[in-house]
């Protein structure tokens, strides 16, 4: 048996998510057809994180398990061609020790939720960005979003349906930058509860639009209650960008 | 009579490209409809450039005339009111003094292609990125290309179909940057002939992958012969990204 690592990009939009559902096509699903294809093995492949219906990614990590011997290249090369023509490409496989764990073993999550700030909709970046009217203090919600570092009880940033049994999670960066009309948040920390970019995200955005004031982040953080969280940003600005182990 | 500029963005995957044709959607064409719908007045938008089928645009330049008095934001939310739910989104309109000429005001149009090069196929930048699987050599391509700068015969690097009295053309720069796997040619020059900015990247990439030495392009551009020209490079990696007047 020899374990690999797999880095993968895809376009969230068509999907139900990374998880396999009920219904609809998800990611996971795709790439286990996809694997099944290839090889005529049955393996799951088990992701660092589950993504939303919508959400991207750049750089999700899974990793899967082989009866047979590959050739590294051979499973990238393979997977993407039986995944066509989903829109997920697999950017790497790399084989790892059989100890390596995609979700288990991660150690920071990277996050990026992108922005398009104009009156103009968009044409462009259509499904690919949240399209934001209304001017945005980018630089206000740079400053507000500090108060995200650290360790705190994000209660008040997780969907109601987040199974994690404790509320207590440590925000390692988070940044806020402006190039024209197109604002990006950078956000990384170990793990993530479920809607945890977004809501802090949509949080954010209140900042931003001068509804809340600079201290609004801390006082909703201190609240520990999920109605005092900001409207909730839509999945498609959302992009998992890379895990590091 | 008061005339707008118009700075427009497109997805030109779903349009014959920006000239109205006997077939098919143009962006002209649809920012025509949208515009009788918002006004009543028939008046064919006027471009800084003809982009093919499949190219994009960031900044494409187009005027119109309208016999009624306008407020320029009103044009500018009327006209993507009505030109939902194509993708072509009108950044801003501004009044302009009745001299402006979209196209033959213009002194500057800025071009960039994006190219992903890297094994795995394309999922989020599909239909917005040339793929190339085999690497490129990005400095050697930016060395080539700097001969394309300057007033030279350009009949290497244009269509067959070009329409242009004279072949003579001046490039006033020319970069190849590259930041990962993407690689992105920036080119500007008061004006392009038919095809010219995606024969001059499919000729960059011969020298890229090393078919051709660094001195090819010097030497295509000597050869004053269409069939001296490297495989021209597709529509979807090309992005029509300013015009200056």
């Amino acid at each position: 048996m020899a374990r690999f690592k797999l880095t993968i990009e895809y376009d969230g939009t068509p999907f139900v998510g990374w998880q396999v559902q009920k219904q609809g096509l998800s990611v996971q699903g795709q790439l286990h057809k996809a694997l099944l294809a290839l090889s005529g093995e049955d393996f799951v492949p088990r992701g660092a994180g589950r993504t939303d219906a919508g959400v991207h990614a750049r750089g999700q990590v899974a990793h899967i398990d082989l009866e047979k011997e590959w050739l590294a290249d051979k499973v990238r090369d393979g997977l993407n061609y039986h995944l066509k023509p989903d829109p997920i490409s697999v950017l790497s496989a790399e084989q790892v020790d059989e100890a390596f764990d995609a979700r288990f073993g991660a150690v920071m999550r990277h996050y990026e939720y992108l922005i398009v700030n104009r009156r103009a909709r968009l044409a462009l970046d259509l499904e690919k960005a949240w399209h934001v009217g209304p001017a945005l203090d980018a630089s206000a919600m740079h400053e507000a979003g500090q108060a995200f570092i650290g360790h705190h009880d994000f209660t008040t940033f997780r969907s109601v349906h987040c199974q994690a049994k404790s509320p207590l999670k440590s925000v390692e960066d988070l940044s806020v930058k402006q190039d024209g009309a197109r604002i990006l948040i950078c956000v990384c920390a170990r793990s993530f509860m479920h809607n945890q970019v977004r809501s802090m995200v949509g949080s954010l955005v209140q900042v931003g639009l001068g509804k809340w004031p600079a201290s609004g982040i801390a006082q909703a953080l201190e609240a520990k209650d999920r109605s005092a969280c900001g409207p909730v940003a839509p999945p498609w600005g959302l992009y998992f960008m890379r895990v590091d182990y």
